[in-house]
């Protein structure tokens, strides 16, 4: 469902930017609140200004198992925030593998070894088969790097397209193709951005209007001296505010992408892994096949490793210039943690999960919206929901400070989450694959408590 | 002990290339000799272009401890290579601490949690005070891409001086500074390169020679619109052949740097962590304070980490333009390695370790070297040691083909090794700091009968 309009400039003393939407939700030391926690001092002292912790008053975690994390305090939380441990925190079968491979090898990939190969055709016979090679790295980011050096080499242009609110990760590349990660200043003139698709912007015609705003936008890129090299795209659009639907309307965008000699990278690190619900992979939603599709934070479920796929002749050509190697990258235990998450997916049936649980959590929150009128949009696929929160009696009005409030709200009830969008007014629900219907349940009606008590 | 004077060309069909250094000793499929191993064609089959293996009969590791790896086959090899495994192979400290904290809690740096406050406290305990502030990473490509963009932001610049055959890593920006990575083409605009610091380039005054080189270099960044950010430098001069001496040679070249405006940078992926034998940094024995250090590879013995130690207001001033958050960068599980590591190296006096045993196998490579006229340097500190070799009755004329041919020659008699070197004819001795002086005296005889036998 959706009750939104045209959104007006969000709530607020000053109109909120992009820029500001990931410390919607961070420990501001400025303010008062954050009472005398030795842990947080040391923190500050140690990680300086670029200290980043949720809520104005930290939590210190020490344990967390399936869809539940444990504080020092002794308090449980729900976890709805974190697609990293994405088939539950502290998954035996992950932390056997771990354990086993790391107590017996774990060197790089200058010598053959069974693990890393077995996972590399595993994750292959899972991938569209024209992206039979596939390089492993450390970080989404070092993934994303690399696959804009790839499309790069392929097209001799260096323009990229991605979202207004995108995010791709933290390299000096990858940032400048993530402004939503910019505090100040605009995309340097490589990078073009194209609204989020939503129906706001774009009215009913998600397809057509999303694809000819793109074509516009790699017509600004073509008549500047970078030209334009590819589309980088997360499926789900996190942290644009989630935009899921209609499935397929991406489609008609990459077609443009492909007739305008560009690539289509698709950034997997959010939706990929049974997330949407739908099929193991976000674009699959779309009925697309990429040129390069990159994944990340829930591939190893916590394990640091990442992964760049592409077709041959594009990796052949790159590697024209240079080679590539990483030191981690796919080494033994890393893959033996890989394997683990893509067994486990399997015989959990976590993709299964996804789409039930989703769905049934999918129609408490649209239930639940049809009683709260600060509910503005309900979207989303799988595991992977987004919930807008308006100002009182304008669904038009974006209100990021009550979707704050409602966050930190929740915390005190026990319930981990997180905003994301342009406006920072959209919850992102995004809890382990292995939530059960009741934990999703304990969701919808805490929300509603919280609703109610903000 | 050195007989090198200012080289000629090096023996070869054709001059050898920085750029080919790093495949001097990989596997090339156009060549014969690989056999019909069905996991090296699956290996081919899954990394493609990219895919780097050592040995043109490259070898399946099953399992390693200490110094020492296992094949397939059955057969055990000193490992003379790996830095990564710094304390030993799977060293059951670090497996401990790894499986222990995976089996507890894995989560991001956006909670608090004891065991990454613990570490980042230990950790700073062991650098020079003003560097009060780290980030943790997950690769060293990932802190040098991070130390760069400080150091642009701390400069208004963006131009680096670097060694003509640094390494620094693997991100778009960071391998743009790593010119032993090229296989074509020129360092960009914004990259200027110096000799590496070599009585054969500047003669006895090292200090003074590489300085004013140094300095001159600056000057050209600097009638460059780039301007100079800083000078990025491995102090063990890894990529470049092995160049640690005299001790406090880098002092003058420091000075210059920052009389010019220019940051620091020390790149201890290599030579920390007890590497070089005298400090459990490389910068330390030249008496020098870096603005910024970054550390990679032996960090958690193989666990994916890295981090980036800078001076507050140096951090402060990056985090106007953008914050830094790296998903497993600084997780409990990363923190759990590399406080083993830490912990592993004191109990067991690795530094001292390094210090004797590698002093006892310099004499056994100098000692050699008298009687075997194709070595023509021994240099290093510590358990990094290099060993020139040179055409027979020209000891000024690098010979990389007989240095891969000795690389071979002890891979067959059970010693794994890599060369480095402009030239490619360096021999990169760099064992686990566990090494006994047993171990270092098989390498040397292994490497007699080799250069015999070659």
């Amino acid at each position: 469902m959706s009750k939104t309009a045209t959104p007006r400039a969000p709530i607020g003393a000053a109109p909120l930017e992009t820029r500001q939407i990931l410390d919607m939700n961070a420990f501001d030391a400025s303010q008062d609140g954050a009472g005398e926690d030795p842990l947080l001092s040391r923190r500050q002292a140690n990680f300086g200004a670029a200290s980043v912790l949720f809520y104005q008053r930290p939590i210190e975690m020490v344990a967390a198992q399936g869809a539940w994390m444990e504080a020092a305090d002794g308090r449980r939380y729900l976890d709805f925030y974190n697609n990293v441990p994405s088939v539950g925190h502290s998954h035996p079968r992950v932390v056997e593998a771990v354990a086993r491979q790391i107590a017996r090898l774990n060197t790089n990939t200058r010598y053959l070894n069974q693990s890393t190969e077995a996972y590399l055709e595993a994750l292959k016979s899972r991938l569209p088969a024209p992206l039979s090679n596939i390089m492993l790295a450390c970080s989404g980011s070092e993934a994303n790097d690399l696959a804009m050096r790839v499309a790069m080499k392929a097209t001799g242009s260096s323009g990229f397209l991605v979202t207004e609110a995108a995010y791709h990760g933290n390299t000096h590349l990858v940032i400048q193709a993530s402004p939503s990660s910019y505090k100040q200043g605009q995309p340097p003139n490589f990078i073009e951005t194209v609204p989020a698709p939503t129906e706001a912007v774009f009215g009913a015609d998600i397809a057509g209007g999303f694809s000819k705003a793109v074509a516009k936008a790699i017509g600004r890129l073509k008549r500047r001296k970078c030209g334009f090299a590819g589309f980088m795209c997360d499926s789900i659009f996190s942290s644009d505010g989630v935009f899921s639907d209609p499935p397929g309307f991406l489609a008609a965008t990459i077609q443009k992408v492909h007739a305008a000699g560009g690539l289509y990278i698709a950034d997997e690190v959010q939706p990929g892994f049974a997330r949407t619900g739908d099929a193991l992979w976000g674009f699959a939603r779309h009925g697309v096949t990429p040129d390069i599709v990159t994944m990340g934070k829930p591939m190893g479920n916590g394990f640091p490793m990442s992964g760049m796929a592409t077709r041959p002749e594009l990796l052949s050509a790159f590697c024209e210039d240079f080679g590539y190697f990483n030191t981690f990258g796919g080494n033994p235990v890393a893959a033996a943690a890989g394997m683990a998450v893509l067994e486990v997916i399997e015989d959990e049936d976590l993709l299964g999960n996804s789409f039930r649980v989703g769905g049934h959590l999918r129609g408490q929150l649209d239930d639940l919206a049809t009683r709260e009128p600060r509910i503005t949009a309900v979207r989303g696929a799988g595991l992977f929901l987004g919930v807008d929160l308006s100002a009182p009696d304008a669904p038009d009005q974006p209100d990021p400070m009550f979707a704050k409030a409602v966050i930190n709200g929740l915390k005190d009830r026990g319930i981990l989450i997180g905003a994301a969008g342009k406006y920072g007014h959209t919850l992102k629900v995004r809890p382990p694959l292995c939530l059960t219907e009741g934990e999703a349940d304990q969701f919808a009606d805490t929300l509603q408590a919280t609703l109610a008590g903000v």
